[in-house]
């Protein structure tokens, strides 16, 4: 179970984007959608949309430190963005700030940066000062890993005139791998073709020589490219924060995430649309367990069916007899009879739940439930006959229509559908009578002295049952927290349990009314 | 297929939260985990952490309305959320800006507006000056759909001393609505108990009466509820923006994601932690089908088997040989008869796939391809002859060991898993069969005159055939598209879609070398 497990933390400095397509909010947005709590440390203000910059609002560096420092010290952060840094005075607050919380780069507890230079929009506004230049080289560029520079900004920062293949894009790595930072990705989707090459080159431990990787990705057609670089950078940042162990692994990673968001982007605005950042995100039609809540599936199961769940376990004429022993004795006689042929098929039904896993251990734990409830039969048989059943009576006794309708819909279930289906038809039988034994073992209203019926009841509210139905329980819970159901899926499991639950409520009837009792109290779900 | 459909637009005009917990970042976060496409207008930053605000950087009200102008303008909106805006000014800017670029409420176009009234922070820091509260009142409730404040927030909008029970709520709420707006939900998690209530209020059309509802949900206790105000009037947005017909489900569903939020919430930080804005949204294993991207599962399972794909599709000799019409007549006579036998199980295959399918659609749709296969057998029969295999010879073939492993592999897939795992079985001699044809017709490699296989290359490659290799893939996407899989049971398809792959190549393979070939010549996958 998740019980409050804290997601990794990782913080974006940058600039703030209006339009939402890129700046802290395409990083949030990213952030949010790879599974990661976001914290921002804003820049600069722009006002801005799908056809560029119309304004700027600046922050003093000074408050950008402050920020820096508040988010830090209190929370902290496991992997660190930086993208626009708006001007030399921001850059320098930035750098000093971070050696101040973290000592140089390498010092224990230092967190990987990735810094995105964003020195021009893609509508090709003008983001950074002059003098900010040697800034970022002399200052910021020292306290990275990972530094990625697309063309026009690794020609800048390598001062070099035109790169214009993969070698000048290695030779400009290289270049700007001396000023200091540990690595470099050069991202060439600026040049030409339908194929676009990404190069890294990552310094030696010990800073003289270095290696390079080059990443090949299909060039995506669309106009909706806002906010690319943006993303990757803190895509690449949130799977550092996530733990993977090499740079070159979270760039494949966020590379693939930002060629998946670039083919599922969508037209929004009048210029150039964002990426989708939902496109690694699936809405959850149930959420996962936690400790304060950790039964959602089955909680949400038996609350969608609260009217036919409450006629089962509380309401029905044939359990308030067991409760108070005014129950007739040739109902429960009937019940039991039925009831071993129903666990004959219960232990088939297990046994076809074997056959449908996939494993040792669990073809193993389902074995185990159908010799649990061969065991238990032969308890029952004695148990019936202290009721005064003979033998013979017991293996003459013909199957319902009602057993074989029970039964036979649990078989089928299980044969057409999958594994989980099966454990769905069979939870309201397990659920429901560990609810009942549970109920009825601690209500002050339930009658002890004197009850025929108090046996049976400690029997389902014992140790033994209740464990089955932990057990139970447990495995529905991790069946759907491993693999989440989609809303139709759910709806699906929904129809099962209610279906198997009326047919639990039948089972008390057809005791109730064909040992011959008044049918006006039989309650109909 | 969802192909770039553009997702609805949810802006905030808000202040920022370094922290990621409240603010602009919990609007995002929420916008995002809720499928809505996020804008936002900074209003204020605030350096802030879990422990409170230890600063806050003011913005020129002019520019709160350029970035307001610029993303309504561009990309417009389907709901906004309000939360703080810190000085009167501010409201002012924001008031005449929305009047500006919508008209007075209620005109055309005009979009749902949810104002969360942040006069304090969980931490307890005055976060408006003195005059906004009469600015609120008069400029800025008259515009909106639904205002959201705490009972604190309440008490100074409606002038009220002091709040303790659901009766003063609602006289609160009727107070404010008085100012304007046309819905207040007061929220009661400030008042004692077990049970937190929360009292909306819906002015009528004219505006004289109106019309109460109680929501009620169990307190979740925990810390860490920094933000949940924030959360909650941005859900509200998010729902009205993705189209929810009533101020009133928005509300349900909005509550709904915050408890899940709040019992998901995690420690973070020293102080007050965020909710778990996370808890609505699941990684995704595999993106959605885009108009760019139409086929991503069978895509991948093809991906993910590539070497035992060539093998199959490409370079198995028995495919060389039909290419180059080498193939000795023996290993393909042997190869028509096992075929047929494969048909057999073929139909049989579907008809498993009728007993699982739960719609007359399906049912019907599954036996369509029963019929098919049956109707493909008389013409195999036929073929068969004009190789001059005779009837008798045919139905005298024993099926081979190979023939029983594939066939029967995958009928027991589709017994002991879902309907997908079985059709995932049938998918590699759908696919591959389709694609060999493809490959074959159109290569200008492949021998066309005087290749005795020609009319059996033209047969695959033919529309009849193409056309059900698309309906078959279509199918696999569909059903993925609408239940999406976990990463494990991604992995799951992958095994067996490699498995049935191994058995096509081996299907190849048992003909050619059972036909006398040499078998240094077999490929083994």
């Amino acid at each position: 179970m998740t019980s409050r497990q804290q997601p990794p933390r990782t913080l974006t400095i940058a600039g703030s984007d209006s339009g939402g397509g890129a700046g802290i909010q395409a990083d949030l947005k990213t952030f949010t959608a790879l599974g990661t709590y976001g914290l921002s440390v804003i820049t600069a203000l722009t006002s801005q949309n799908t056809l560029g910059v119309d304004g700027v609002a600046s922050v003093e560096p000074e408050f950008v430190a402050q920020q820096l420092r508040a988010v830090v010290g209190d929370i902290g952060v496991d992997a660190i963005k930086i993208g626009m840094l708006h001007n030399h005075k921001v850059i320098a607050s930035v750098a000093s700030t971070l050696t101040a919380l973290f000592g140089p780069r390498g010092s224990p507890g230092y967190p990987p940066i990735v810094l995105d230079p964003v020195m021009f929009s893609t509508s090709s506004h003008v983001l950074l000062d002059p003098p900010s230049l040697p800034a970022l080289q002399s200052q910021l560029l020292p306290l990275v890993q990972l530094m990625t520079p697309n063309i026009p900004e690794a020609q800048k920062l390598a001062s070099v005139d035109a790169i214009t293949d993969v070698q000048g894009m290695k030779a400009a790595a290289r270049e700007i791998a001396r000023l200091g930072c540990a690595a470099v990705l050069v991202k060439g989707g600026h040049l030409e073709g339908e194929t676009v090459w990404d190069v890294l080159y990552e310094r030696d431990g010990d800073g003289e020589g270095g290696e390079f990787t080059v990443f090949e990705h299909p060039r995506v057609h669309t106009k909706n490219t806002h906010g690319t670089g943006c993303t990757q950078s803190s895509a690449i940042a949130a799977f550092l924060a996530k733990g993977k162990p090499s740079v070159r692994e979270a760039i494949q990673l966020a590379t693939d995430y930002v060629q998946a968001a670039l083919l599922a982007s969508f037209d929004i605005g009048h210029g150039s649309g964002p990426l989708n950042h939902l496109v690694s995100i699936l809405p959850r039609a149930l959420p996962a367990p936690v400790e304060l809540d950790p039964h959602p599936f089955t909680n949400y199961l038996i609350r969608a069916c609260a009217p036919e769940w409450a006629t089962y376990t509380r309401k029905h004429p044939f359990v308030l007899g067991l409760r108070d022993g005014t129950l007739p004795r040739e109902c429960f006689i009937h019940f039991l009879k039925q009831d071993y042929i129903f666990l004959m098929h219960y232990a088939r039904i297990h046994a076809l739940a074997a056959y449908k896993s996939f494993s040792m251990e669990e073809i193993d734990a389902c074995t185990d439930i159908v010799k649990h409830i061969i065991r238990e039969s032969k308890h029952h048989i004695e148990y019936c006959q202290s009721w005064g059943i003979s033998l013979a009576e017991f293996h003459s006794t013909p199957e319902s229509g009602h057993t074989v309708a029970y039964t036979r819909y649990v078989l089928d279930t299980g044969v057409s559908s999958s594994l989980l289906a099966l454990r769905v038809a069979t939870a309201p039988c397990l659920l429901g009578y560990g609810e009942v034994g549970t109920w009825l073992y601690s209500d002050p209203g339930t009658k002890r002295e004197g009850n025929d019926y108090w046996p049976w009841i400690e029997g389902y509210a014992g140790e033994d049952f209740q464990l089955a139905v932990t057990k139970g329980r447990e495995l529905l819970e991790e069946t759907v927290r491993r693999d989440p159901l989609s809303a139709r899926q759910l709806e699906d499991m929904v129809g099962i349990f209610r279906k198997a639950t009326r047919l639990e409520v039948g089972f008390w009837e057809q005791s109730y009314v064909s040992s011959g009792s008044p049918p006006d109290l039989a309650t109909k779900c």
